[in-house]
Formats: C-alpha cells, structure tokens, sequence
C-alpha cells in the first residue's frame, strides 16, 4: 500500500513535470508569435482624418486624403451677366508623410477646373528645430487670416473680396515658429506658376504674417494679427487685381483693375483680428495695396470685411495657435452642428487712372456640419458694385450652395 | 518513511499551485496583448478589388484603384482621314470610401488624354436610409445600360453608335433604390463641365431610369428597362450631337448634326432589353431624342443596338440588380476567359435641315479575360456611312485592340 | 494517517489534470487567435520607399508614392532672354501593384507642369517568364543610359544635351531580359501622344537596347551599351530636334532645328559606357541621329557628354543589372552624403540645310543627399552656344538648385 502510494506520487510529479515543460513550449511560442505580430505591425489607422499608416517607431507615416465642394448658384444678374449653374468647384487628392522623423511633405494635385488642374500644396517640410519649421515648394504665401485660413474651414462659401489681394500659392521657402500664444511666419517666393513667360524674369515677394492670441482658452480666443508682402514684379511690369464676386460658380468679375503697366513693385499690408466667445464670433480684416509705378503716380487700393457668426447648436471655432488661424469644427451632437454668419465686405479697385470699380458684399450664410467631414452650406450675397469695372453701377444678388466632403 | 511521503505530496501541491500561478500570468498577459492586437487592428485587405482598409467597427473605410486602357487601332480609311496609332484611352486613379458608416464618396481622375485631365465619379453619396441612396457631385446621369455599365465592363473596345446621346458625367443630385427585382434612379444636373461659358447660363436635365428583371438566377436573367431624360439648353440655346465611329483612338466623326440653333430643349426616350443564358447573352437598346426649336420645327433623332456575346470557356455575364447593369466577370479557368462577341449598331443623324449623316457599323469582338483584373480585347469594325456628314458616301474598317488593367 | 495521504494524492492528481485542462483550452483559443491575427494581416510597410501593403500570400499588392523637384534658376543671359525664376519642375504621384502574383502595373501622373499635366509611367507588365519581363502601356522607350536612369538618381539637375534625341514616353509594347551581368531590352512604340494629331497616322518606332558590366562588384563597375532607334514619321513627314540648356525653369531654347520636312524615316545609334571606383564614378554617352529624307540628302545630328562625380563622404553609385542603369544611393552617415560632379556635354544639330546651332556646355554640380528620400542639388553651367538656333553666337551662364523628395 505504500509502496502504491510512492509511485503514485512519483507519477504525479512526472506528470506535473511533463505538463509544465509542454506548456512552456506553447505558451513560449505563442508569446513570442504575439511579440513579433506586434511589433511588425505598422500602425494604420483610417477614420475622420482620412487614412494613416505609421512605422513602428515613428520615423515614417503616410497619409492620404482630399476634398471636393460641389457647388451651385442663381445668379439674379443685373448688368454684368454671370451665368447660372452648377460646378465642382475643387476636387483635391493628396499624399502626404513624414521621411526619417524630421522631414514632412504634401503632394496635392487640383484637378476639378478645366484649365486650372495642377499643383496646390506640393512642398518639402523639415521641423527638426522645434518650435520652428521650414518648408520649401508650392505653398501658400503667409498673409491674412482668411487665405490662411483652409478652404475646408472658412464660414462662408469664398473668401471675402479683400481675398484679390492674397498671393496664394507661390513656389518659394519658409519658415515659421510659434509659441504658447503667438505664431510669426515668413518667407521669400516666385511668381504664380501659371503666369509664368518664357523670356521674362520672375517676379519675387518676401510675405511675413505675425499672429498674437492674448486671450485663448477652450471657448476664448482674442487673436491680433498683421501681415506684409513685398513684391517685385516680373520683367513685364504689369501687375493686375479682380475678384469675383464672393462666387465661384462663374467667372465674371465685376472688379478688375485689368492690366496696370510700368509697375516697379507692390506693397500689401493688412491688419486682422478675430475674436471667439463660446457660440460666437467675430472676425475682421482690413488690407491696403500700394502699387509703385517707374513713371506715373503710385496707387492705392484698399478692401475690409468684417463677419459674425454663431453656432446654434453650441460648438466654437477651435484655433491652431501653431499658425493663428482656424480649425474645422467637431459638432457636439448627432443631428450635427448649425451656424449662421453675416458678412460685411468692401474693395476699392479704382484711383487715379485706374477705374476698376468699387464693390460692397453683404452675405448672410448658413451652414450645417452634418459631421466632422459633411458640410453643407447656403449663401445669399447682396453685391452693391457701384460703379463696376466698365464704370456702370450695379446690384445683382447671388443665392448658392455647396455640399463639401473631406475625407 | 510516511513522513516523508507526506513531504513530498505538500512539495508537490506547491509545486503546482506555483505553476498555476506562473502560468496564469503569463498566459493572461498574453491573451490580453492578443485581444488588443485584434482590437487596435484597422482591417487592411488587398486583393483584385484594390486596396481596402476598414476600422474596426465599419464606420470609416478607404479604398485606392484605378484602370487604364491602352489601346491601337488601324484605320482602314475611305474618305475621311482618321489617324491611326496607339494612345492611352483611359487612366484613372481614384480615392474611395466611406465616413461615419452612412456616407461614402468617391474622387476619381482621369488624367489621360491631353485636355481632357480633369474630374469623373466625384461624389458625395448617403446610404443611411436603405434601400434608398442618395449622390450629390459629379457622376453619370442615369439613362442607358450600356452608359450605365462601366467602361472597365462593356463587350465591345466602345460603347454603340446611340452613346452619342447618352448625357454622360454632370453635376448633379441623385437618388437611387431597388428591390430585389427592380430599380429605380433619378436626379437633377446642371451641364457638362468642359461647355461651361461664363456669360451663360447653365443648362439642366432631368434623368430617370428603371429597370426590371423579372426573369433572376444564377446564370439566367431577363432585364427590361426604360428611361429618359428632359434637358434645357444653356442660354446659348445650341445643340450638339456626334460621335466617334466605335473607336477611341481617333477624333474624328463621320457623323455629326453640327450646332443645332434655337434649341430649347430635349427630350430623350430609351428603351433597352437583355437577356443572359449561361454562357449566351443577349442585349439591345433603342433611343430616340427629339430635339425642341423655338422657332423652327422639331427634330427627331434615332439610334439603336443589338449585341449578342457567347463565352466560350463557360462563364455567364453577372449582373448587379442595384443598379440594374453587368458586374466584371471573375474566370472559371486558370487559363482565363474567352468571349465572343457581335454588334449591330445604327445611328441617324439627319432630320430636315440638320444633315449630320447616318452610320451603321457592324463588329466582331473577341475578348481574353486573362483574370479578373486584366482583359485583352480585339475588334474587327465593318463602318458604314452612307451619307456621312459631310454627304458623302464612305465604308472604312477598323481594326483594334485594347490592353486593359483593373486595379 | 495512509488514508489522508491517499484522499491528498487523489486530490492532487484531480487537480492537476483539471489544471490542465483549463490551460490547455486557454491557451488552445489564444493560440488560435494569434494564428487568424498572423493569417488575415496583410503586410503594411512603410518606410524609405513609401507605403507598401501586400497580401498574405504575395500575389497582390499595392504600392502609393511619388516625387517633386522644386527648382530656381537665375539666367545670366547674353542674347536669348531665358527667363530666371522658380518653379515646379516636377510632381508626380503613382500607384503600383501586383495582381494574381505575375501581373505588374503602375499608375502615375505628372501634374506640376501647366500644359502637361497627364500621365508617365502607365503600364501592365508581366513577370511570369522570368527572366523575362514584358510590358504594355505608356513608358520609356529603351535607348541611353541617361534617359532611363531615373529623374530622382542622374547626377546633375537635367540630363544633358544629348537627351534632346532620346525619345522618351510613348505607348508601345517592350521586353527585357537580363542574366548576372547583362540586360537586353527592346519594344515598338507609337508616338508621342502631345503630338497625337486626328487626320494623320501615327508614327512608329522600333527600340533597342543592350548592355554588359564586365566588372561587378560591390564598389567596382564597368559598364558598356549600345542602344539604337528606328523611328518611321507620321504621315506629316516632319521631325523636330530641340533642347533646352540643361536648365527646366526657362523655356527657352538657344539649339532646335525647327521642323524638318520630308521626312521619312529616323535612326538613332548610341555608345554608352560607365566606370564606378568606389567613391569615383565617370560615365559618357554618344548618339548619333541620322535623319533619312524622301526627296533631300539625309542629315546627320550628333551629340555626346562625358561626366565625373566623387562623392565625398565615400559612398558609390549602386548599379541596378536589371535594366543597365544606377540606383538611388543612401548615405552612409547621418550627416548625409556630399557628391561632386563635372560634366562637358556636345550637341550639334547643324547640317547642310538645317541650322539648328551648335551648344557646349560645361557644369559644375554639387549634391547633398540628405537621406535616401531628400537630396538638394546646385548647379553652375558655362553654355557656349557659337552659333545658336538663330546663327548668333552667345554664351550665357546659369546658376540653379534644386530641392527633391521621393516618397
């Protein structure tokens, strides 16, 4: 009988043994599996922002994305005709990555408007010496809140008039830093691709924008800015400035200084400054252009607006004091987030020899962010050009929508 | 003796209860990295479809494809000149996918042919309420199978002759629902985006289709299906109506109405039937588009098509009910498949004072499914136009293939 | 007392195998689960050479990634006004992939130049007769170790001179071979399709090329080539040979023999050859054009260039035997790498009745590899055009840089 016992008792730790080695085995190989399953995994990741993939360490990462706004318009003409109808107004895919943990880019190609596709943002970034970035290719010239400001973003359908002044896009380099509450941008750029002529030497521009938010918390914001360009222009001399009207269905302009010739240079300089309380906000900016000619007097052109809006279902206009500028909202609730805005803006295209009219915008705009990447939007715009370019005053009204998609 | 018996049973029972403990941990370390690997995993699939990466909960996806065609034709010429070559008649690269689970879109384009780089299938879609969907963006009006059903698809290297009155891409708003049987799909669209002129205002149509398969099995299908659209002119008041003799490598037409003057608009009618039995497959279609003059009277214009195709190795034309067109085939075989294909097709352009010519091109296809992503074609095309536009006689042939690739 | 010892030992052993039992079943799921998560993963990569995502098996797979060059170029002209400025020189993004294991292909599309907006490399290969690879589509006909070296890889910011006769992007269909130390390449191919025009046949061109390495080895190199064109005009008979000075911001050309009539036929013989001594590396090109016309004598063009580069900082040029050309370097240090390059290249498309000039240029390049993605390049040209296209000596230089990414 004890005998029986000893050996049951050895058999049990045999057993015992066995059974730890073998599952060690197991359990080691499947620990091991995991290990190597985690590690090998690139982080992807797709949802709001579109899709990201990421190395392991950090060191890569692509994106990609894009947009489009399908618009329409009535065009309720008075002397100018404008031409009714319905247009995708941009269709953008992009690329986008970082190389080697430092340097960042975007290829961004435009390919809705016939005649216009090409390139938008398409540049080299490096933000190894933080907080300051640098950034070399096709971009945009750093002026004014509302250039600044991205397309996906603005409260209303187009930028204000003032916008005929903005450089845009530019192939050129810069830089920019920011702190807890400022941001200061700037940079030296070529001329607008599509002017480009073969015998006649580019035009440059040096741009710098300086932003301060003195006020800036979760639902604050009290944002100050200014900025400059300086602009040589190219061996032809020639510089020209027109808008349409707050409308990008058609392509009649009721401003338009057309061609001014034997210009040396221009200076811009534009003052700006927005201001968020909770639902509200308010937003303004005002913009002068002097253009310096070789022979003849120097011209003055000035623009302004200034716009309120305010959401009814309680969300605020989020900042990105990296760059002082706005950030697309997230709504609160499941039916989505609705804003109404009004805006008020003012070009003056004419003086002295130069008659490119005046024109007064009054735009009420309403807009619903049926989620983070849906936006839909209806403008009604009161256009006072008084006198247009050809010198005949006129006050055609402008109804239009757009559906809008970022992803 | 006992006593130690004893000794050893309490080693062994700590022996045990240790290694319970050592596992247990281990093992449930490990589960719990297993789970999150699965959990953190967005769903990335690659296959003949492309691209397709999910998150988790379906909510959000993206997917990235395109097609190319390349293709050569030989133009055995008769009177009009046509040109003959290689070119690249189609390459499209396109972003897809789908945001906050009831909202997909598309951003598709076609950056082949030299001043034709510019936007397809851009659309906003809303699916959240089944069976109905909605699309607003740029995308086909629906009228017509052969329109309707995809160019990566269709039998034959070009759609019929009586694709010269299918609208084709607009801007516009649509929706679409079906049954287990039938479909229904209509919208609003603005004009075509490369005739858009700035004074003018846009045209628009009104377009519905509906279809009906009373006879639905695997490998046997009755499609009937009806449809029409209402066009106003743009304020220019001018038509258009022509079309390529069934290949893509030339631009030249032998038929064509010219612009048609003081039109106010039209009205399109489509009648179109299919049938598929196993490997047989029968399809034809019927338009008549009359042409409203304000001051002078109507015209009609006719065009028709009747196609059959045998696929020698076995395979039977699928179809999608949804839309109510033919889905790409996916080959039986390893060595791919085989398809035999005829058209008769019949186009009349000439009514009253408007003498755009009539054509009647008769073709032999053969097809080479290699697999589901890459397709070989080659046409043999008997043209008749008698009297061409320009009233002369001519009876050329064609002959062409086509490399095709999905991705 | 035994009986105790006998209810512990039961106890014991009832443990154990319950113990037992609940691991194995733990552990039997996780194993399971590893085992799915391991099989349904598809392989995302991301890194030097952009995204990549393959299938579990290889048969498909999908690649996304692109280029920009961003270049300045002041002109020092002397007669030919040139332009100065900065542009875009580049921007392409692409699609690449593997369909059903032996299926190639590649989507790309160049969209930075205004005009020229439309696809490069659009193709469908297949690999399955290795190692024999075939292809279909619009790319590179086979002809000069420059042309086919890639955009992101020559060592000075244009190719040379000589380029002016290779003939680049057309739709055709080609073949390679290679073994350990050879490539043979060879493909017929339509014509450009810029220079697509409707009433005319296309031309034709028959492509060959052959090179041999003797020496291979990790940082020793020589390599010979031969390639030869035959190119049968289109039924306008006319060619055109032009090029600008080495430099892509201007449009300017001082040599082109504007369009020659009469034409029937082209040939194009080229030597090429390349040496490779660890951080030295010299290589030169000879192409010879003789253009056959119908009822006037044939004409006779030449050019040639022969260049040098050292790199500083020790790395050498990777050779690809694939298809006889070099690859991308990456730097050996985390500074980057620093190249050095000379180059005198010869162009002369003066003959009898043509007088396109004559053009020598001789530049100085430096090169700065940042990383395997990011290279910045400057270039100093001396161009000694005597005479130019207009039978005036001049002898402008220029200065230009450039920024590149490859992603």
């Amino acid at each position: 009988m004890l005998k029986q016992q000893q050996q049951d008792i050895e058999e049990l730790r045999k057993l015992l043994l066995e059974q730890q080695d073998v599952i060690n085995q197991r359990l080691g190989k499947t620990e091991h599996k995991v290990k190597k399953l985690a590690k090998s995994k690139s982080k992807v990741r797709i949802g709001r922002n579109g899709l990201r993939i990421q190395s392991k360490d950090g060191d890569y990462a692509f994106r990609a994305g894009g947009r489009f706004h399908a618009d329409f318009a009535h065009y309720n003409d008075d002397v100018t005709p404008m031409g009714s109808g319905a247009r995708l107004r941009r269709a953008r895919m992009y690329f986008k990555g970082r190389v080697l943990h430092d340097w960042r880019y975007k290829a961004e190609i435009e390919f809705a408007e016939n005649g216009r596709v090409g390139p938008r943002g398409v540049w080299l970034g490096y933000d190894g010496w933080k907080p300051v970035a640098l950034k070399l290719g096709n971009f945009q010239e750093p002026f004014s809140l509302e250039e600044m400001t991205g397309s996906n973003t603005i409260t209303f359908m187009e930028r204000s008039l003032v916008n005929a002044f903005a450089p845009s896009y530019h192939v050129g380099f810069g830089a920019r830093g920011h702190g807890d509450f400022w941001s200061l941008s700037g940079g030296l750029f070529g001329q607008d691709i599509s002017n480009k002529k073969d015998s006649i030497d580019d035009g440059w521009g040096a741009a710098v924008r300086a932003t301060i938010a003195p006020i800036l918390s979760e639902n604050k914001l009290l944002h100050v800015g200014f900025s400059s360009e300086y602009r040589q222009t190219n061996s032809a001399n020639k510089v020209r400035f027109r808008t349409r009207p707050e409308s990008g269905v058609t392509n009649s302009r009721l401003v338009d200084t057309r061609s001014i010739q034997d210009v040396d240079n221009t200076w811009l300089f534009g003052g700006e400054m927005a201001a968020v309380y909770g639902p509200f906000s308010l937003q303004g900016e005002y913009i002068h252009n002097r253009v310096m000619r070789k022979q003849s007097a120097n011209l003055d052109f000035f623009g302004a607006y200034v716009q309120g809006s305010w959401f009814l279902t309680g969300e605020s206009r989020p900042y990105n004091v990296k760059n002082g500028t706005f950030k697309l909202i997230d709504p609160l609730h499941d039916y989505g987030a609705w804003q109404l805005g009004l805006r008020y803006s003012w070009l003056d295209l004419t003086d002295r020899d130069i008659t490119g009219g005046r024109e007064k915008n009054f735009t009420i705009g309403l807009n619903w962010y049926v989620n983070y990447n849906v936006r839909f939007m209806m403008n009604y715009i009161f256009v006072d050009a008084r006198p247009n370019r050809n010198g005949i005053d006129e006050t055609p009204n402008i109804f239009q929508m757009r559906g809008q998609l970022v992803f």
